[in-house]
């Protein structure tokens, strides 16, 4: 076997199930090497696709998938989505491709820094020293994404690591994930706040929003009246009808301070206590009202189900019910498509076990709360708040969890920046429904400019930078380039009744709802 | 005077007249400070066409443009397209919003460490400390950008340098550009090996591939009968009838070797010896013959007019008549699209004065030669071989050059990297005509793999990774999407019939040449 067949052999061993690939001339044997079966290969059009992609896959499988980019450039057309990911504590393995070692020094075009341009957002770096180094290197490389959180591991791939013979595969034994043990200490220290009855707020993340730590939580919010939330964004959350609801902290700076105004302490689990998410001339960066005190039950790394286990038992038997969201029957809305309509529609549409990828932006961000009694669902969110995350992250989510349906909720100008996602998700029939917000404007930083002091309103030429006009984009002409098919609705109920109708068809469809 | 007022400002003292623009809520005091007519702000809906922009910009006026991008992850975005400019020495201001100073300790979610992101690819970074310096290291920057050749200066623009006040502007003097004087020496050794006859090759790049130093080149040539040439890419050529004509070193290896294999010298000009693209296995890195001398008659910093005018002050009087590419009236061809058809079709119907794009990889690697006596244009050709430079380069020279008419011609894998160009091309009425070879498939990997000896031919799951069917992209479909015309063509006659008419035309088309 050559390197690259090491490479494809050892991702497998170590449970990798699929590479989202955009390959160059550096990666052929790769590529070869990815005839076998173990591994699926996925085809982005673009980097950002293929690392939103893997993002997508980690939040649902909590296991990595691998990217394979080309050189440099290729691994900076995807860092974008790689912070995303990595602030959404999703691990991933890239591949990223490499000149042979002796082809360096000649400083082809081609050539950068790849180690530099990796560095700043990847927890891990490794350049393969030669097709002997592969399988220990990818085995240490999986092993990292595989950390409790989720990690970025890069390895570069040099041609000559690729091509030349490596001999027998070593088989590297897959080693499970080990998380921190809670520190007693401080789960002793939070059953005295919440004991005290000062008012509370546990603020959960990560793995805590989900499965048997989000209900645990509810069981603690049930025996002692706390409040439970969430911060404004969150990886992944388990949510609606029989699921225990959390709190969302608001995303602008003055409601979030009214909102935590209340609180003496805040309990955070895997998460810090929460900051603005810009800096404004005159408002402060930390939520917390002054004298509140943050006490961290388990931080990113500890094992929150456990923590949330063991503070139950210091809390001594039940005296509450679990704390549970009933299902709300939410009638079809008619009429102007406002947030609140589409709010509504969403949840009497969205379908039992869906994917619900979340970049709404404007449009999404003051009614999300509407849906919290639809059926039960799983709720993603942009965790690092570069935009064009959602469309290649519900590509990643639906080739998790082919069975499910998958809404991407996206602003258009969000959209626009990893749009051939929409191809991929055309070529393996992905149950995708992307509904477009199209507003035909960056409709955020029109609310901002003033936010941010810079006047009351943009004149002419800063209008001109928000707004996405002349041309106006066309957004069933831009799904059907990629073989998705479209419909544009214009009123709640036709939205209601298409999204129903994507839901229920197989593959991918694009909903254009016109603002 | 607020810190994004003096960067403005200083920015258009220092000669910088154009922005390309992707903002966020950091730089909206920037948005702001835009409404200073001194500056033109155009919108990209994606970073890396405004990078890949401001690299055209640069190409046609030899003068940077400013971009404005949004926190590391927006400078990410943008990375591709700084590494082909870079490649290209195409200076660039990047100003990168950030957050304020007193904000990032909170590690909010768009926090990276932006620095980091920028070394690997600019030439001079610089954190802006407060509003009082910002001028300085505006001018700075843009100075660095000047430089011969051109540099990538990145500027990091914290939120509160951006909106607290900066007092009464400090006007800085523009400096001009300052290029090294050739070294005497090297000239008298060049003249030497003109002199002793043996074959020489001359290969010109950067400045030298234009105006006056290439006149002086096609002298050299004819005075003496030595070869000139270029690379395979070069930055920016004057180019057709009535200019020196160069001959291109080929792409591939063995025939880059064949060409190069009878030279006993090769004297470089804002270049250095020719090496491959990429490293195979069994073939070299390096393409001159063995015990080829290579002399360089100017480096990458020194003036290369000079050089050349030196040199010819050194070999004397002429003895022969300058080299000069006769006008070829090629007729329009018809029927099947091939590549010969395609490249007679550009040479017939290519205007005056045009601007062409080059980033047609496989179907037009072979046969450019066949422009060479069209009518007098410019080529631009990608410099660093990250794909998707083509679209936004084209809309940035079609911004500097709005009497001319840029062709751009673009595989469709390549296309789609950075496809949102078209909507900057329609919102700002660009003459841009964009023809798509839409071979739908990344062509030139399928030659790669076995070139690379990766197998005889891709398997299956390799060739799902090089084909773009499955689905096919509708192109025109994408154009109408984002507010551009657009046709498709099958035939030779057809290809150029509209070709000549999207000339004609005001404002962008994209011509889908179905291969």
């Amino acid at each position: 076997m050559n390197g690259a067949e090491h490479l494809v052999e050892t991702l497998a061993d170590q449970g990798v199930e699929i590479c989202f690939a955009n390959p160059g001339t550096s990666e052929m044997h790769f590529l070869s090497a990815l005839e076998n079966p173990r591994i699926k290969p996925v085809l982005c059009l673009f980097e950002g696709v293929a690392t939103g992609a893997a993002d997508g896959w980690y939040r649902m499988k909590d296991a990595p998938a691998a990217t394979l980019l080309h050189l440099g450039p290729g691994l900076s057309n995807g860092l974008a989505n790689i912070h995303n990911a990595r602030r959404a504590s999703s691990g991933m393995v890239n591949v990223v491709g490499e000149h042979s070692a002796s082809h360096l020094k000649y400083d082809a075009p081609l050539t950068s820094d790849i180690e530099g341009l990796a560095r700043p957002l990847s927890h891990w770096v490794r350049r393969i020293d030669g097709p002997d180094a592969v399988a220990s290197d990818v085995a240490a490389g999986v092993a990292k994404a595989n950390e409790h959180p989720g990690r970025i591991a890069t390895l570069i791939l040099p041609g000559d690591a690729s091509w030349r013979d490596a001999g027998e595969i070593v088989r590297l034994p897959k080693p499970g994930r080990t998380m921190r043990a809670p520190d007693p200490a401080r789960v002793e220290q939070v059953a005295k706040v919440l004991r005290s009855g000062e008012p509370t707020l546990i603020i959960l993340a990560n793995k805590a929003t989900r499965g048997n730590a989000l209900a645990l939580a509810g069981q603690v919010a049930g025996r002692t009246g706390t409040r439970i939330g969430s911060q404004f964004f969150t990886a992944r959350m388990e949510r609606g009808a029989g699921r225990t609801p959390l709190e969302r902290i608001p995303y602008s700076v003055k409601p979030a301070l009214a909102f935590l105004a209340p609180f003496k302490h805040l309990v955070t689990v895997e998460t810090t206590e929460p900051v603005a998410f810009f800096s404004y001339p005159d408002l402060p960066s930390q939520l917390k009202a002054p004298g509140t005190q943050v006490h961290a039950l388990a931080e990113a790394d500890e094992d929150s189900e456990a923590a949330l286990a063991m503070l139950l038992d210091l809390l001594g038997p039940a005296d509450g019910a679990a704390l549970i969201q009933q299902r709300v029957e939410t009638p079809v809305p008619s009429g102007a498509l406002t947030p609140v309509a589409i709010a509504h529609a969403l949840a009497a549409a969205i379908p039992e076990n869906a994917i619900v990828v979340d970049e709404s932006l404007t449009t999404g961000r003051e009614t999300m709360g509407h849906t919290m009694g639809a059926l039960p669902h799983d709720l993603i969110n942009n965790m690092g708040g570069s935009i064009g995350y959602s469309p290649p992250v519900a590509t990643g989510a639906a080739l998790a969890c082919p069975d499910r349906r998958t809404i991407c909720m996206t602003g258009d100008g969000s959209a626009m920046y990893t749009i051939q996602a929409l191809w991929t998700q055309a070529r393996e029939q992905l149950p995708v429904t992307t509904i477009i917000f199209a507003n035909n404007q960056y409709a955020i930083l029109k609310a901002e400019f003033s936010n941010m002091g810079a006047g009351p309103a943009p004149g002419p030429r800063a209008m001109s930078m928000i707004d996405l006009t002349e041309p106006t984009i066309d957004w069933q002409a831009m799904a059907k380039s990629m073989g998705v098919p479209a419909v544009a609705v214009d009123t709640a109920e036709d939205f209601h009744r298409l999204l129903v109708a994507s839901i229920r068809s197989e593959g991918p469809m694009l909903i254009e709802v016109r603002l």
